[in-house]
């Protein structure tokens, strides 16, 4: 049948969401114009108010609301040590292990000729950029250990080893084709200390 | 960690849709804001958009962007068949089953008075007004084959046989316990087709 127009705007703007189907996106539209009205306001507010907040931070690109993210601003923090991620999201996992006291690096997703995704899109100058800053002192690449992931890895690790800092690559217990962002805390703990020297 | 505010009430908000826990709804956040800000954009304003034009169709409360839905508005829909059913999305199932030509009602839930939902949360008085307006001369009860599902058809079926409007209840095919919104079209068509006389 044929929703009314802003309905079957909404279902397709729905579909934005990873993991969201047609299907599920009808269930999630439904549920927002019946009962959920009041989270419907939110989530528009909450939607606008992201989107004119949130902005890469200026050293790491982590997603903050300021010009440095609190982990870049903290103090506590051991400016050495940079741990690179594909996502925003493996920096939450990381910090959850409670095994890592350094910065990040965040690349928002990892080389893939064929997507078009060369170093630019990952921010290879900026790392570039923050190791000829002279502070890091060691790397630790902790993209995801799939095809890309390695690849990016070897690809940064390289670009480490042309200024002689030493790179590492993240180790035991992440498991092969996983993703990252799912690996428990201690798993993730064990990964840290299990780093093996690269380059 | 602790997020950014802006970042954390989003991921707050997105927690109102339907089957999204924390973990999903930070994925979504961080996909929102990160390659995917022209679809958070659309979003935000097809939201907007949906509250303010979407709602409930006068004569049987499915969600429209008109007085009447396109359903109700349509002359060539038999006025004399009215199908009951829980949510919109049941109507677009039984609409894409394509053995249906009466019109709808939707509950918009079903009974169950541990939640506090009696006859007036799923629109028994205006369901009564519209048997007493005198064109339907049959209700079709496509509630879902579950214990609350059942006692709703139940309900609705003496409300009409108070009226001595016949009432029956779709039957064969729709598997128990599931949800009316995934059965296939031909299972549908089936249910319909085999329908049993209540009351």
């Amino acid at each position: 049948m044929q929703h009314a127009p802003p309905l079957t705007k909404l279902i397709e703007a729905l579909r934005v969401l990873p993991g969201v189907g047609p299907k599920t996106a009808q269930r999630m539209a439904f549920h927002l114009l019946q009962g959920g009205r009041g989270g419907a306001r939110t989530l528009a507010d909450a939607l606008t108010e992201g989107l004119a907040s949130i902005s890469r931070c200026k050293r790491c690109r982590m997603l903050t609301d300021a010009d440095l993210c609190s982990i870049c601003a903290a103090p506590s923090r051991d400016a050495a040590l940079l741990c690179v991620v594909e996502s925003p999201a493996d920096v939450v996992a990381v910090e959850q292990s409670g095994s890592y006291r350094g910065r990040y690096f965040v690349l928002h997703g990892h080389l893939s000729p064929l997507d078009g995704i060369g170093p630019d899109q990952i921010g290879a100058r900026e790392f570039e950029a923050l190791l000829d800053a002279g502070e890091v002192r060691e790397v630790i690449l902790a993209t995801n250990p799939t095809v890309e992931g390695e690849a990016t890895a070897h690809f940064l690790g390289e670009r480490a080893a042309e200024r002689s800092i030493p790179a590492s690559r993240i180790a035991h217990g992440v498991p092969i084709g996983g993703e990252l962002e799912y690996v428990d805390g201690g798993t993730l703990a064990h990964a840290f200390a299990g780093r093996i020297r690269q380059g």
